[in-house]
Order: structure tokens, then sequence, then C-alpha cells
């Protein structure tokens, strides 16, 4: 197995997929914030990126660095209309056994859960 | 407005109402997790809390004091069933200025996601 | 091995023992979040568990039910002072295989590091 | 004020400045995570970013792009030394209104409590 002794740290690439689910609070707003949710979701379909938003925050899979950059483009665009502070929490997982897409999780789920009902 | 100087804190009742997103890991067991996940599930639809699973957690609403107990309740069931170990994180909101389900969030954004197209 | 099908699953028992780490973000304020911080230290304190704050967040160790209640508190001290919205991020753990002070986990990375530089 | 209309979003920058903690979980592995936790601090330390260690993740500091890219790194390093999943939770923050180190927020809050005091 590659070691990082091998390579300098600094060079180690990012994973090239990864499934991120964020939740984005403005702070120094008023209490609602759907409209800065409205917005993010606006910059997500332009990202290309495949997302999901769900009542808990929004999931979007693609490279590490793709994911990352969108949701740092969230808060840049979010601070330039005005939101001097932003606070994300981040689930992001990466897996090298398979690939799988964020959907696919739930139907997996689902399908052991009908399994059971039998 | 009654403060905490009024009586003494750890009589301070919990939340009435909250919205909590959880995603539970279990540590120690093979990188699929989608059995454990399966069985929380079965546990949340007996505890008779509103509740919706998305691909990165589980969104369930109630009053403070349920919904901590039911998530704690999924992590001793887990472990009753051999998993030493479980992290989970959780997103948990309440607010005093109006009742909002889980599913209302959604919509609100959608309605405002419609709009801006016209 | 005891399963959920002997008993009731409401009455489960939630974990014993956990150690939680919550970042609790007041909405609809300003963007400084210092004073609430503040409240919520002196909570804790009040509490009797034991809890350390850092920059990005609180850790507090004790049973689920009394740790899970005071955040829970510290939610509804803050409302009661006229915050409308809170949001809370938690990171929480339960383990079965041994006891582990929150302190303890540093230390043996620290330990580990050292080895490391030998 | 400028607005995102005025630019492709694709092009909108990232965030100069911000502040992560995070909290990696190996998946697939024993219950005790130490080890890998301690191969995550030595590729912090070589990073030459900001950062501190603490029981429940480590915070860390600097352009959106260099932070998120050495977790990013992190997770690829574990990912070479045969985790096949992992399993992040990172709470970032940006804010527009002024810098503030993440040392600067705990002793703010310790201020506020000495004062509370007397």
């Amino acid at each position: 197995m590659s070691t990082s002794e091998d390579q300098p740290l600094t060079n180690l690439p990012t994973p090239p997929a990864c499934v991120a689910d964020f939740c984005l609070i403005p702070l120094g707003m008023g209490a609602s914030v759907s409209k800065e949710v409205a917005e993010v979701q606006r910059l997500l379909k332009k990202s290309g990126l495949n997302y999901s938003m769900h009542s808990a925050g929004t999931t979007v899979e693609g490279s590490w660095d793709d994911v990352m950059k969108v949701i740092g483009q969230c808060h840049s665009m979010l601070h330039e209309r005005g939101v001097v502070r932003i606070q994300s929490d981040i689930r992001v997982g990466s897996r090298t056994d398979k690939k799988q897409g964020f959907r696919d999780k739930v139907e997996k789920v689902e399908m052991l859960l009908k399994e059971g009902e039998n």
C-alpha cells in the first residue's frame, strides 16, 4: 500500500467522489431564512451537480473539490447579498469500496424495510 | 420577561417543540450500515412521532424530550444488537415565533423558487 | 442477546453515558453571539455536569437524558431571553466497550503523536 | 451591491477566510479511532494551517479552499491506508464583518463570564 511517506502530503489528492449534506444558517438576519435557502437552490441548479433539498438541508454529490467549491460559493453569494455571517453544518462521506449515489442509499434501506414486513 | 434568575436553572423546562435531523453512524462494524438504518426506521415508526428518512439522515419532530429520547433509544437498541460504539450528528432547531412542521419548510422554499421563475 | 422483540420499544432505556459536543446558533439576532454563549456556559456550570468549552462548541458528558436535558434547557433559557429561533448541531457518541471521559481521548492521541516522534 | 446576476455563478469565488471544525469517523474499522485521529493531526501540522485539536474534533482556519482541501486530504490519506469509508461532520463559518481567529472567540466568552462574576 502506498503511504504518505512516498509523497509530500500537500500534494495528496482529495477524494474523486463524495456525498455531502449541508445546512446553511445565515446569522444577523431575521429568523426566517427561506429566501436564502431558495438562493442556494438556484446556485446549485446552475452548478450542474446532482443535488436534492430536504427539510433539514441539501444533499449534493460530485468530486470533493466540486462539492466543497459550490458550498463555498453559496457562502460567498449570500455574503454578497449582505449576510455578514454564515454558519454551515456539512456531513460529508467518501468511500472506496463502491460507487453509491445518494438516492441508492434510501432505496436500499426501503428494500430492507419491505423485506422485514414479509 | 421571566428570566432564569426567577427559578433554579435545573428546573428550566426543555422546548415543547423541536425539529431534529440525525445521522447515526455505527463504528466497529463493516462499512455498510443500511441494516442498522432500517432498524432505526422501525423504531421511529413505533414511536408514533412524525418522521421522514432521506439519504443523509432522518428528520423527526415532537417535544424536545420525546425527540431526544427516541434518538437515545436508537443508540440503545443498536448497542443491544452488538454495536459497541455509535456516533450521531444531530441538527436540532426550536423556535417561538411560529409552529412550523418540517414539511412546511420545503414547501415554502419551493414556492419561492417557482415565484422566481415567473 | 436480548432484542427489541422482547420488550416494547417505547420502554427501551437511553444510554447510561454519552459525550456530546454542541454548537448553538441563535437566529434573528446580530452576528455576534458571545453573550448567548456565555449564558450557556453559566447554565452548564450550574448543571453539575462535566463540560468544556472550545472555539467551535462545548463538550459535555453524562447520562443521555441529563446531557440532552441541559442542551434543551439552553434553548429554553435563550428563548426566555428573547431569541426566537435557535439551531444547534450536536455530535453525540455512546459506547459499551469502555468508559472514556472526553479528556482521555485527547490524551490518547497526544500520546500516539509523541510516540511517532521518537 | 453587486449580485450574482452580474457574473456567472460558477465563477463566484469561495470565501477568503473561514473557520472549520471537523470530526472524522472511519467506518468499517474497530471501535477505536485514535490512531487515525493521530494521522490526521500529523497531516494538519504539515499543512501549515493554524489548527487545534479538542476531544470532539479539530478546528482549522484559513481560506475556504485551503481548509476544505486539507480535510479532503485527510480522507484520501486514510483511504490510502485502507479505510474504506469515512464520514466527517464539518461546522464551518465565514463572516465579512470582522476578522476573528478561532482562539479570539473563546477569549471573548471568557471575558464576558469574568465580568458577570463581579
